[in-house]
């Protein structure tokens, strides 16, 4: 079934989420480009292989919190996704699947959920002999007790762990976007062109800055300049996407998607000898590497990407999931899958549903109800005469048992089951993990806010959608 | 929600499937009764600690082969039962939820299936420190070149591996039933009262041999004779319900489980020394044990209990496990959860469908389809237009990719995927794991067929239910 | 074997290692001391159990610094104790004997290398059903940018994570002591007490600041003051031992443990309302639990317990394993095992040593050598006539392949291989993880110096003690 | 270290201890020859690679039972090896290190053993994804319930599970041999030369037979005839090395290795449509395809090669690992490690002892003692004054607690710890597991008697070698 029309008149798709274009701009070299299909079809070996000569380096958090509240108590990596993944299994799982197995995973804010996840789901396990994900939060040392200052700042003050294996090159990854590469063709075609660095850009030769820059290249994909869009706001990128355009043909322009392959001795030179005080890689190093003259070389990307710098972008990559599209983000490829915390949850049980265009998760209990467009998590129990619409309820974390008080403060409403309540009615919504929300709740955004905070009452509302808090309490018969 | 009334007008309960009952006959000394409500309500802690001082010895599969062709190629307690589980999940978690953490699988019967499902949902974890879960697949060895004659010649052959831990007690344990029980409080029983055997009895004081005999016990629940039928057949159990009768009072007649609690040093001497030639626990030993004088008690059981021991049966605990009922057994339990192979899947992904009264697993596809009193196991890919009814879908052990060839044979069906073609309408009916049913399939038994076998056309039929077999190939447009 | 009396003469043992006492202050009441060959002999069964009731927060570095150069790459619980494992493994391994399976690690300082231990050691295993070591390193959140200000601290912003599962008591353990005590002991005390808090104190009633402060008792055994030494040096310990007297009978002042349980709602309370801004829980909240008049035990504690607040304490704690003593902590102990990250190493190939006094780790090849009241950790390579007397070798990550650069900076010495070459001679040394000691390489502390800095070297001395860095190189024909 | 010359002196290397011929017949065909040193220094890289297109089919015993009674409870592929291995942790390594991940085990003979080891040891990790070991024992069905009658025969029946993923090729290997082997060479030789079967050869042109039989080879490395000695004694094996000559040129025949690749379609059409009644691989099948026409190439390997037909083998192998050689198996080596089940065991502590050329395993406890040539394996306790040479002692499963009573029959002897009582002497001898050895025995075949049964005692003598059973007791002062 192929993506159905009444999408794209429903959502407008934004502009930081690429789909696959049909017809390439064929004035630019092709040779490059590679589309999202063909990612897993005709597979790459190098030599040395991936598991032995290459460690990526994931960084689990941005510095921007425009999904705040979904990360007051989260890593964006932690950010749960289609019901049972967290945001970072896609890029772990990309690596295990380029067979990089070498990961380092690198993290400051609200750590702690990212931590818990990689080392229940990766820890010795899946990845092979010599494989290992492994989390370094920010630390203080004898010689340094700042927090990270940046993705420089890390990589440099982590250097004496990362080089612990005898790897060729680094391969660094923001560890929240949504999207699969096989690595193998982007660390080949870095091996081929003997590039010092190479760059990942999105192919289409948009100016726009998603977050990490604009390159310039030259017709041998050669990175000849960088700029970044200093007012750049994720929340508005598309009215300020001229902004950064380079004076020369736009087509020679393509966005950064924040990844990079650094030969291993390049990456100890630019960050000990040639740019000791630097704190950022994309915006301090790259850009200084530049104008070292290093050969720093571009592969496109033509594959479906999805940005998380806000929570519509975040609610939108929720909401591909739940539709049967060939180009988007599949969960069911078994030549690419997705990997994640393995569990043991019995089947969900469903007395009476009609369900269109959703996914469900495992262990859930939905009595009488209507669910459409919607992707309901792990555990979620739903009442009788609930209709839930294009909204995303993340489910919870455990059964609940009767007599259990779950954390001071709560004790006055542990007669509001965790679960959508009888006869409540839910409307383009993102209900966090473990919500309670009572009998007959209209969660509609009656008032047609488009912005605005209610922390104390367990949601706000961001760009027209609610979100209901974490463990937020809706007491019954509440309308939002 | 209560046990809906509809059900016991459709479905006639069969005598050996077993509810609470609601008023025992109280001349019955009921102090050892207890509930499956109040199994895990008020825990029992044993001293010295079950897992340091019990072993359990779980018998993997049973003699009698009414389950086939479910069990062509698979032990009994390898059954997929409720979607996500086997079969012996539910005596491993019971034995779990009852601190019993020394567990030892006997095995011989297609122990393949069982074995690597073991090994790898229990294997090096979960059971803490010095728990396991031991799969003994019978074995040649220079003292003994033939199988397992029985249960009794299988513990004698393997009494060196269990007498490695020193433990008090062994508990003997049928592993394909469907039950919950706090082993706990049967420990604690037999260790109170000091016997040298314990022996766990449906609490109905009726006289119907469920395959295990019928224990004949004094009023102080002491046994006091044993007798089994010898024309047992376990299709047709109902009407020789009587032939077992002893003379006296039949409410002191209650039929076996099959569990026992047996002293460690009571095993060895009753077959090293007493029955040395004996081949089964049940028949041989324990009546030899009687008739030595020996003290054995009964513990009666009151819970849910479901035995396996044909199609039909396992096909009703299937269905019963669709319906929300307070009585049956629960996969949702919080205090007493049943553990299995934990998995990574992606959550089911519902196009349009209509479900009630059904259990859906994880990795699902689901087109435009109507889902009815229906268990969809792992992976099932369902087309659109499909209707199935009060029927038992395994699902699939993999996704499956398009140039791949599932062993020799069935080149020629390569272009029926796995799962359940387009317009395809299935009633009652066990569709085992892999099949492949074409487009506009019927398999609704059409001509009322009891009894049958079309094993070459892949299915047979049996006591009216359809079962297709383990990757069976069914034509489009087949009417079954 | 007995503790050699020639141990007595060579090492006079510090005052902050304690032997079990042959004979206690009669006058103080006795009824909560116990001894350590007690632990667990008779074992304590709660009810509810420990694993349902109890968590355990352990405190992975402390504040104090002494111990650099080892914690130059460490936090003090992933120090290296006797070849094979680490320090946090103690007290991981006491909440494990103990039945306490649900810990928290909370670290901030070098935590990557805790985190990796704890993650590969004891994630998804060994810890039953519902078992888990958690780590939480320091994290930036929305509310709060700061690091852990302190224990209390810490524990007040991890509370959320920390009463995720419905306990009754907390346990706060320092992660960096060496002894073997039965927790629940302590916790059956503090529950048969009905205190609102029980520390563990030292048994014998000297008023030494062991670090933690000295509690004063009264013939209840409940806390009714506290002190602590500002000027506390754990270097000199022993000469300020008297500045904390207090003034009344010195036999009702023990020392604190630093460990302490706190009923849950209490912590709460304490944390969040009485004392909001408090940092520390030692020095702040519990003084100021006794000023609000909160009942608070103190249960005492007789077995071996040895500090690591110093290099010599280290090293006199890795000395004491190298003996067969009945009163030490004991690795070989069936009923309070030690539990560490399982290997898959080689047994150590010897090809012509004389070895005493000493522990040998996995993985070792030892050519013709004298070893002599040392640790020989995992994968050391020792060249033909060495001679190591009274030292710590830590030994090596990995086996050394010819052609690799471990990380920049060691191109210039490759040629001397990882281990101790041949012809040297080493005394009262601690060889760090990987170091390279050429060949004829005297560690003899030739100028008896007692404290001095070499870094740059590649070591230093402290107390006498030479300590080669991790990964240093030594140059053959060096005297150090 | 070479070598030591005395070595050759003292032992005798047998017949079927091959080492690297240092001047191989310049006559054939070298092209195919590797030696053991290269085996993983140039490695091969497949494709498709081997992880995903080949499966392993291992068979953990042999049919032959020269070495009883180490077999009394053991197959031959869980064998303890130099310490810390089990003998089929050599093949499962040497595939693991040629990246074939899909392992199927076939057992039926003392399985238990095997499959414990199995399980715990590979069971959900290591492999990385898609990678398993998963045993097979033999098993009863509804369509055979005899046992496995062969090689061919276990391969047909189990040809179900041995073709769920879509391999190439089968690789068979004995699980009972001492070699490393790149098997991707072979494989790529396989696919090179287009054979539809390639067999390993040792490259030493003899005509012996090491109990798979003779290839005679063409000048193209074809196998055009097949010769096995129906006589052939494993322990004879030097006398009868003639009788199976072809008539032609001696360097054109090779003895098998028991090896073999076989494409999956041609595995299926010899077992299912040629020879469906053949019970052996060896003996049947391949000459079968001979005899047919097929083409099958052989593959020469010169590397180190164990077989472990008789006791004098095995112990010589053992033997083998306690010197450094260059050119014997080493268990060291970083680029091919052996694997096993990862431990949690203490390092060895040892008071006073003298040790040449042996290797010691983890958590044992050296009194003062002198040990030489031997095998000393985990958790061995061995008591003051004791002298051992040149023998291997097994160690023990647990470390012994005082009040345990291990099984019945034991009683009597719980005064004899486990392992080697004080002033013991033992010299050429095996002790099985789990042995106590009394004080002041002399184990030192005093009568010079070559083999002899002496099993109520708890030895036998096998070719002078004294062999203690498993959990025998060896009272005070007796002497052998």
């Amino acid at each position: 079934m192929s993506l159905s029309p009444s999408f794209n008149l429903k959502i407008r798709l934004p502009s930081n989420c690429y789909k696959p274009a049909s017809n390439l701009n064929t004035a630019f070299p092709k040779i490059l480009s590679i589309t999202n299909s063909q990612q897993y079809e005709c597979p790459t070996f190098l030599y040395p292989p991936a598991n032995q000569s290459v460690a990526a380096i994931v960084f689990g958090d941005g510095s921007h919190s425009q999904l705040y509240p979904l990360t007051k108590r989260r890593a964006e990596g932690a950010l749960p996704i289609s019901g049972n993944y967290r945001l970072i299994d896609a890029v772990i799982s990309n690596c295990i699947n380029s067979s990089i197995t070498k990961i380092y995973a690198l993290t400051q804010f609200n750590s702690t959920s990212l931590n818990s996840h990689l080392s229940r789901a990766y820890a010795g396990a899946r990845l092979g002999k010599d494989g290992f994900v492994e989390v370094i939060a920010a630390y203080q040392s004898p010689e340094d007790h700042d927090w990270f200052q940046g993705t420089a700042d890390a990589i440099r003050r982590c250097l004496w762990v990362l080089e612990e294996y005898p790897v060729m090159e680094f391969l660094v990854l923001p560890g929240y976007h949504l999207y699969k590469m096989d690595y193998q063709k982007l660390i080949e075609a870095h091996r081929n062109s003997k590039a010092d660095i190479t760059v990942s850009v999105l192919s289409s030769s948009r100016d726009e800055d998603l977050g990490f820059g604009i390159f310039k290249l030259n017709a041998q994909s050669q990175v000849i300049d960088y700029r970044e869009n200093p007012m750049m706001d994720p929340l508005k990128s598309t009215s300020v996407k001229n902004s950064v355009k380079f004076n020369d043909d736009a087509h020679h322009n393509f966005p950064s998607m924040g990844i990079c392959v650094v030969n291993k001795n390049i990456m100890r030179k630019l960050l000990m000898e040639h740019f000791p005080l630097a704190n950022d890689l994309r915006s301090e190093v790259i850009p200084g590497a530049i104008s070292l003259g290093m050969k720093i070389c571009a592969h496109q990307f033509d594959g479906f990407w999805e940005d998380m710098r806000s929570i519509g972008a975040y609610y939108r990559a929720n909401m591909e999931s739940t539709r049967k599209t060939k180009n988007a983000y599949s969960f069911y490829d078994k030549d690419s899958p997705v990997y994640t915390l393995p569990r043991n949850l019995p089947p969900t049980l469903i007395t009476d549903a009609l369900i269109t265009d959703s996914v469900i998760g495992n262990g859930c209990i939905l009595s009488k109800c209507m669910i459409k467009g919607t992707v309901v998590g792990m555990r979620t129990i739903i009442g009788e005469g609930v209709v839930i619409e294009d909204s995303v309820i993340m489910g919870s974390d455990t059964y609940q048992t009767n007599n259990v008080q779950n954390g001071a403060g709560e004790e006055k409403d542990v007669c509001i089951p965790v679960g959508i309540g009888e006869g409540s009615h839910i409307r383009k919504a993102i209900i966090d993990k473990n919500a309670r929300i009572g009998r007959n709740v209209m969660i509609i955004n009656r008032d047609n806010v488009q912005d605005g905070n209610n922390e104390k009452n367990g949601f706000i509302i961001s760009g027209g959608i609610v979100v209901i808090l974490r463990s937020a309490v809706i007491p019954g018969g509440s309308i939002i």
